[in-house]
């Protein structure tokens, strides 16, 4: 999959004289490309060649021509390593030439892990153009507000305009209203240009539940695992290997065709492979290799819910060598305290002494009973420094997940909203921020989707009121599917703010400024600090 | 669970003047404990502690008085952790006092892992008896044999009379037909006074089809996770944590009521367990704990299909910290060699050169591709000594498993039955051999279950068809239900053996016999060790 310096070999694959087309497709007895635009249209039967896989290179074939794949079956499909998607998850794909785009990003390699300041943006939220373009004009602003790090929400083609990511289908095609691979390219490179690294955020454990045509080409899903999101990704049962591969070249694509800095790989603990070297150790393994290769520095970051430090082990403990992991506990810990919630998964945080353990340890729980997962829940940290921990007091999860996608601006009044940013950007792990809350944006970040399907949309309605049964906001549940809950998710960091945003955004300037020059403030050993608490009157002093 | 000693602190407990029952049980708002027979007869209701527990100490109440639970539907029902069902797995419980058992094997402490030569049997079919009792008037003959260990297949009470073991419902109550708890210790007690340890197969990834009430009393199942039996074990999700004690327990329950030297493992790769620290690491702490408090030696064995070191890597390298695991793939080598066959997973075996890298590396396939299971498969088997790795010529399932249950002495001549004895005695590895396989028994051992549900019996005769759909043996596959599949089974040790089976029994003896006196022999180091092969001559030389 990934040879010859690093070339994504499935998909549509531009050469001198023509394109090679290349697909895994074993439940098919035969697969013809249908080139359906440019000089060459026409059917093509592909040459199997073994395992599954078929292949052609087609003359005269070049960027920007339509194709799909012609099963056995008679039907027609997108294909499944599509890098552009124009018309969305049910139509035809697109060939692309990363080659025609140009570079200007020369002399970039990336910034150390101890320097990520990370700002989460959702591309189509973040301006009201929403797509990749618009982000370049605050770019500048971003910088002065002190970011290093500007981390994407998932671009992969998904049903719609509209959708948080996390239902793409088309892991290589930068969503077509984002404004596809040429507007994502130029997005990765403003930044870099910059000086800002960029992670984008992957979900490997899953596909969405429209447009994914995967069954019908090959053994991409297993039933020996279940995710709440739909059915396991088979990477340790039969005809595994090019799964893994999949997704192993997509770590590459974007690494190398995208140039992106690091990836956020979503909620890991759903990515299930029971083989001695499973995907995540050799994603860290292959990435880590063109690291070494490129000379650039390049990081996986894993989401995860199990509180286990095997994720960041190194190989020769058994671990994965990802390079960093996301701290809710820091976060459960922190909010609660704020803002005494106790509902859902609050109801095992709100002791001061927790925050205090979050500052020491990062993970709170590390074996103990958790009321809200009726089990233990956890593993120590052992000797990782803090530099392995991003953490925060709003992500898109944490605010968008509410019932009324309440960021903490709605509800706290200014002096905890700067506690609350001084304890994230000071403290000894890399800091997140979630895009406006560095001037109390007060929009709320809703779920939204825009599926076709009438049946699937009322599935997610239904889904979502009972997610929100007992949630404690006032109202009712905005409508995933309407346009309206999307657009009031829409925030504006471009006004110039006045009054209370003002002092906000300030003091997060302040902080970031602080944290950069300050060495106090870049120690990540966590043995080289000392962490006392006077928990009557909720101060923690760290030294 | 394991406190104070460690008793089991589930279930019937025989105090000075009465009986503890302890069960957990968070489905039912109330349990009673229905005591059937004995001086104190009655209902009495238990005392919630808490976390689904319920406990009630019952004066009057004494071994060998049966009773029942009766949960809040006014449903009755077996204890799960009953010590012995006399009437089998629908009938109500009966209470077992371990302290009655006299036990006259003082001084005894285990032997070392790396003296381990096992003998694998089915108590049911190992005599005429088919019980534990009879089993006892055998250990002389396997002492002079050689062997130093027994390894009993499961004996936790089963559906019916006839069965594997592997149907268990109740994993704390040995199977009445073999003479239930008080049997097994007399045999435990006798292989001990001869200088044999003895070894119990344990199941810990599901729960037998039939008398399986778990469902009413907790959370013991998930769904996240399936196996190829029915509904894994909820061993990571909610309620987990009593889950997890059950196992614990259960191995604590053998070790120390019973005195096994060791358990096995069955099917490991199907015990599912995401936490950081999983059931499989907290089964060896608690066993090597236990080892060192008691002096005794204790081991644990796992049956595992994914060739990974993990189960036997130590803690510190986010090992499992297991004794030894089960080496499938020196089997499939060697038998593919001396058979020629080439169906089900025998197609990825055949070549000389995997023999030599069974006895290399243990492990044949190390990461390469498997045509049988379309994937990659398997790790390397890194610095460990060939006493963690046991190997086998034949065992339960690759006998059992076939169409017609047949053993190698069925289809191999003299001279390859004795080139297959010494290729797994001579190894350095630990040898295990099955019963019978020493005089080279010819009756065959068939799958067999006495199941009472006709259409669960009328599933397993599917199944069994479905597996052996490409089965290379002659004629019609023996019905699972029949008595007569079972009595085939039944083999004959005690008769004086003539002609070819008293040379294979001279000749077992031998090896034995050169394996304990040879210095060679015993030693483990695999990088202390050559080994050149001869491919065309098939012929393998170690020193």
């Amino acid at each position: 999959m990934v040879a010859g310096g690093w070339r994504v070999e499935l998909g549509a694959t531009v050469l001198k004289d023509g394109t090679q087309f290349r697909v895994w497709a074993p439940k098919s007895k035969t697969v013809n490309v249908l080139i359906l635009s440019g000089k060459a249209t026409g059917t093509v039967a592909m040459q199997p060649e073994g395992k599954g896989y078929y292949s052609i290179t087609v003359p005269g074939v070049a960027d920007g021509d339509r194709y799909l794949y012609q099963l056995d079956s008679g039907r027609t499909f997108p294909d499944p390593v599509s890098r552009y998607q124009p018309d969305g998850v049910h139509e035809p794909s697109q060939v692309v030439d990363p080659e025609q785009f140009l570079w200007s990003e020369e002399g970039w390699q990336g910034i150390p892990l101890e320097q990520y300041r990370i700002y989460e943006i959702h591309v189509g939220t973040f301006t009201v153009e929403g797509t990749f373009e618009a982000v370049i004009q605050h770019l500048d602003y971003l910088v002065e507000l002190g970011i290093t790090a500007l981390e994407i929400m998932p671009v992969s083609q998904c049903p719609g305009r509209r959708n948080w990511g996390y239902d793409g289908v088309y892991h290589f095609a930068p969503q077509s209203n984002y404004g596809g691979p040429e507007g994502l390219r130029r997005l990765v490179n403003a930044c870099h240009r910059k000086g800002l690294a960029v992670v984008l955020d992957v979900v490997y454990n899953h596909f969405g539940p429209e447009g994914c045509y995967l069954d019908d080409f090959g053994h991409y899903f297993t039933d020996k695992y279940r995710t709440p999101w739909g059915r396991a990704m088979n990477l340790d049962g039969a005809d595994s290997d090019p799964v893994l591969e999949y997704f192993l070249g997509n770590a590459a694509y974007w690494t190398t065709e995208f140039r992106f800095d690091g990836l956020r790989l979503d909620a890991v603990d759903w990515i299930f492979d029971q083989t001695p070297k499973p995907l995540l150790r050799r994603l860290a393994d292959e990435i880590h290799q063109h690291r070494e290769r490129l000379g650039r520095q390049l990081y996986l970051f894993a989401e995860n819910d199990t509180n286990d430090v095997r994720l960041i082990n190194s190989p020769d403990k058994c671990g994965f060598g990802l390079d960093a992991q996301w701290c809710d506990n820091f976060h459960h810990a922190l909010r609660a305290l704020l803002t005494g919630e106790i509902t859902g998964y609050y109801e095992d945080f709100g002791q001061f002494s927790q925050l205090q353990k979050a500052f020491e340890e990062a993970f709170v729980y590390t074996g103990e009973y958790s009321r809200y997962r009726r089990r233990r829940h956890g593993g120590p940290t052992e000797k990782h420094p803090g530099s392995q921990f991003v953490v925060f007091s709003q992500n898109h999860d944490q605010v968008g997940n509410r019932k009324c996608g309440d960021r903490l601006s709605a509800t706290l009044p200014l002096n905890q909203l700067l506690l609350a940013a001084a304890t994230v950007i000071l403290s000894p792990y890399l800091p997140l921020i979630f895009m406006g809350e560095e001037y109390g944006e007060r929009a709320p970040f809703h779920y939204f989707i825009d599926h076709t399907d009438p049946e699937l949309v009322e599935l997610v309605r239904k889904g979502k009121h009972e997610e929100h049964a007992s949630g404690i906001c006032e109202g009712d549940i905005p409508d995933p599917a309407a346009e309206s809950t999307f657009e009031e998710s829409v925030i504006d960091v471009a006004s110039p703010k006045e009054g209370e945003q003002a002092v906000i955004l300030a003091f997060y300037r302040k902080l970031f400024a602080l944290r950069t020059a300050l060495p106090a403030l870049q120690v990540y050993q966590r043995d080289a600090m000392a962490v006392a608490g006077l928990p009557e009157q909720k101060v923690l002093f760290l030294r």
